[in-house]
């Protein structure tokens, strides 16, 4: 690919796209590449948001992983404020309005998608109300500081995956009474409801209202200023400021527009190099559909680790390289006041449904030698496969400092290696008492799961 | 083996003999097993040592792994203060001195022996002196911990391995005035000399006295109470007492004299069966030569996970299992002050050593997003072959509580999983801003390593 021609297209700035550009100067230094990018923040951290809402990162701007200078310094092209509106895939084109209103053509040799998740504003009445927020973008976010800034000093959350209750730790940090709302039996709905339900307690502690198996069923104005929340189980609760943290989907029309094709669930089909069906267009991030290690078929799982992954291997394809995509585990961390909850792999139900015969089991066990101070106990839930003894997944709930969402990771590996919960016991792991026991947590939990586990 | 046969005999009440009779015990609850014991503490963590003498473990009693009783109530027979004084293969008997001074004669079916290792005493004048410490029982422990807590002021450490190291900080913890000597360039021998500086620099910010390549030529007795330690480049210093940590030796006599072969080094020499060439004889722990993943000879690596693991292997094949012992990468870690040192694997000289093109890269990053509160450095040292790619040995330096020991141990399950280093970079590992970064630093560390490599 010579440099006059139109080379490397991203549709896109968040870290799919940012990635897929990066990595493509990286393997070929002289493709121009030109990023097409909605809002003034390319490459900004959007799990960062909940600490920008605490205040514990002061600054918005604190929150981009790289300025427009390092971006533009590695050789990215940035097109700020335009807004890509159509794909041509046969003529190699897409068309994009600029800032002033104005609709251009830009050629492209090869094409990365990375339009990301839009997030669920769900069916319900009232969630257009002003006060109501869909957190996803720095804008969103500044405005909701703002107000907390101002005067809001009650804000309901409504959902309790790990975005809501981050959310529900930062605004607390900020001294607002907060109430959080969950349909699920137990918050953190990405864990086993037990395991939730210590988060929960936690949150409880904190003095946050934690409702569970709970429906809002709508938001509507209050007598006087802010709004009202109400719901099954008598949910009744005033509102400055409503947010709505129940899930993302797939931002693929743009594409599906131009051809590509999606999943039942509106996601970008890709094969493991990231190549969508169209000739030279490639696909990342939140936008596509997930390869996993342990499930025979692909699935939505948004995630930033795998979008900065799959963008990597979209760069380098487009950019004329060779990389492939290995799949995911749903490896996940999320730090709730002083706890911290991490999980890898499939839990007991998400892997009856993906066809195995799960065994499970859990301990709670020190995080590390007892006659050190402050060691803490660390919950560990290890599921394997009875038949095969493959180890399938850990989720990990332990105090924040006690090494709990590295030690998660250590199983990530053992998943990627298709070890089994026996071999995860013989690994070489570190210890020193202030750190660890001679078994780690995750051993010991292997040598109770092959207890358990019925002779083969 | 029935009930009213003599069962199991273990030799050594540490950490692999404890381990053999409790998995022989668990995988046969019916075997009779006896432990002779020469001290009177079994199952005692020697690691906690540096912390007893620090004073955060405040009691010596707190250091053991678990009490006499827990020990008889896993169906454990303790003959404490027993000395095993001959084995007799032939026979099947040990020969005892019992704690009154008489001899007697204990049969065996399946013997494990787990006498573990001896602290080195160098050929020094004056070593033997009182007042000169080889710290290895809880004896020894109680004795300096006495004379701490009494009148002694001045330490001087000989040797800056990893248990001189945490000495030098146990010490200047108490407020002692605390003098490290070390031969090597460095302190934190079984790393990089460069890395070990980084350790090096904080004990002399935390006020203690580091001399390195500076070798002891002789201890005598000061002019007024107290020691002399007088030795290269001028060092001539005072001293209440003096530790001497250079390490340790097999401690293989026992069994070496009953017939039972040794490496030159005069380790026992077992197979990844734990079996000794004696018939019906085990033997694991700091007593035997290591099976390692990456080497393809044994070598002599002591540590208390791999006699954890080594003794569990011997156990269940003694009581008439099958397990086997899949091999040591020499994973460490070790808290200094602050700060934590873990390696896993093979640094670039020992991978030289061993046969491999090595290639070793470095990097410091931040351990989790700079935008949230408390991020601290992470130097990362990634040692891989240049030839096939693959992953063998990682270093890392970093503060504690940053997650640094359980990163090693990514990279560790990694290695057993003979993976490549651009396989490390494609692990699903876990993300939250307050923990790590998108691209775990390991895999920010494997990217640089990839961008070194000569194309292959």
């Amino acid at each position: 690919m010579a440099v006059n021609e139109p080379g490397l297209v991203i549709i896109g700035g968040s870290d799919a796209g940012i990635m897929a550009g990066l990595w493509a100067r990286q393997i070929n230094p002289d493709l121009p590449v030109t990023l097409i990018v909605r809002d003034r923040y390319p490459n900004y951290s959007i799990c960062g948001i909940p600490f920008y809402i605490s205040g514990e990162t002061p600054d918005w701007q604190m929150l981009a992983h790289r300025t427009t200078a390092d971006l533009e310094a590695a050789g990215l092209q940035l097109l700020l404020q335009h807004d890509a509106t159509a794909i041509d895939p046969a003529a190699h084109r897409v068309a994009v309005r600029t800032p002033d209103g104005t609709t251009t053509d830009i050629p492209y040799d090869a094409l990365v998608i990375g339009t990301g998740a839009a997030p669920i504003r769900p069916r319900l009445p009232g969630s257009d109300l002003p006060g109501v927020h869909l957190l996803h973008t720095i804008d969103e976010a500044r405005t909701l500081r703002s107000m907390i800034d101002a005067d809001a000093r009650q804000v309901v959350i409504i959902g309790a995956g790990y975005i809501g209750t981050e959310m529900a730790d930062a605004l607390a940090h900020r001294g607002l009474a907060v109430t959080i709302i969950e349909m699920a039996p137990a918050v953190l709905t990405t864990f086993d409801p037990d395991l939730g339900q210590i988060i929960g307690d936690q949150l409880t502690r904190h003095g946050i209202t934690v409702a569970t198996g709970t429906t809002v069923e709508r938001i509507e104005h209050a007598d006087g200023p802010g709004l009202r929340v109400i719901g099954t189980n008598g949910l009744d609760v005033l509102a400055d400021a409503v947010l709505i943290a129940v899930g993302v989907r797939a931002d693929a029309l743009l594409a599906h527009a131009a051809g590509a094709a999606t999943d039942d669930r509106g996601a970008l089909v890709v094969n493991n190099m990231m190549a969508t069906n169209l000739p030279d267009v490639w696909a990342a991030g939140d936008c596509v559909h997930t390869h996993h290690v342990l499930y025979d078929h692909p699935v939505y799982l948004p995630l930033g680790t795998t979008a900065h992954k799959q963008g990597r291997v979209a760069g380098i394809n487009a950019a004329g390289g060779h990389a492939r995509y290995t799949g995911s585990l749903g490896t996940q961390a999320v730090k709730i006041l002083d706890l911290v909850a991490a999980r890898t792999g499939l839990r007991d139900t998400e892997a009856t449904a993906a066809g195995y015969d799960p065994l499970s089991i859990t301990i709670a066990v020190d995080d590390h030698k007892a006659y050190y101070p402050g060691a803490t106990t660390i919950h560990v839930r290890l599921t394997g496969d009875r038949h095969t003894g493959r180890l399938l997944g850990v989720q990990l709930i332990g105090a924040y400092g006690a090494e709990v969402s590295k030690r998660v990771d250590i199983a990530a590996a053992a998943i990627h290696a298709a070890s089994t919960v026996d071999a995860l016991a013989d690994l070489d792991l570190s210890y020193t008492p202030p750190l660890s026991s001679p078994w780690d947590p995750l051993q010991t939990a292997a040598h109770e799961w092959t207890r358990h586990r019925p002779v083969p």
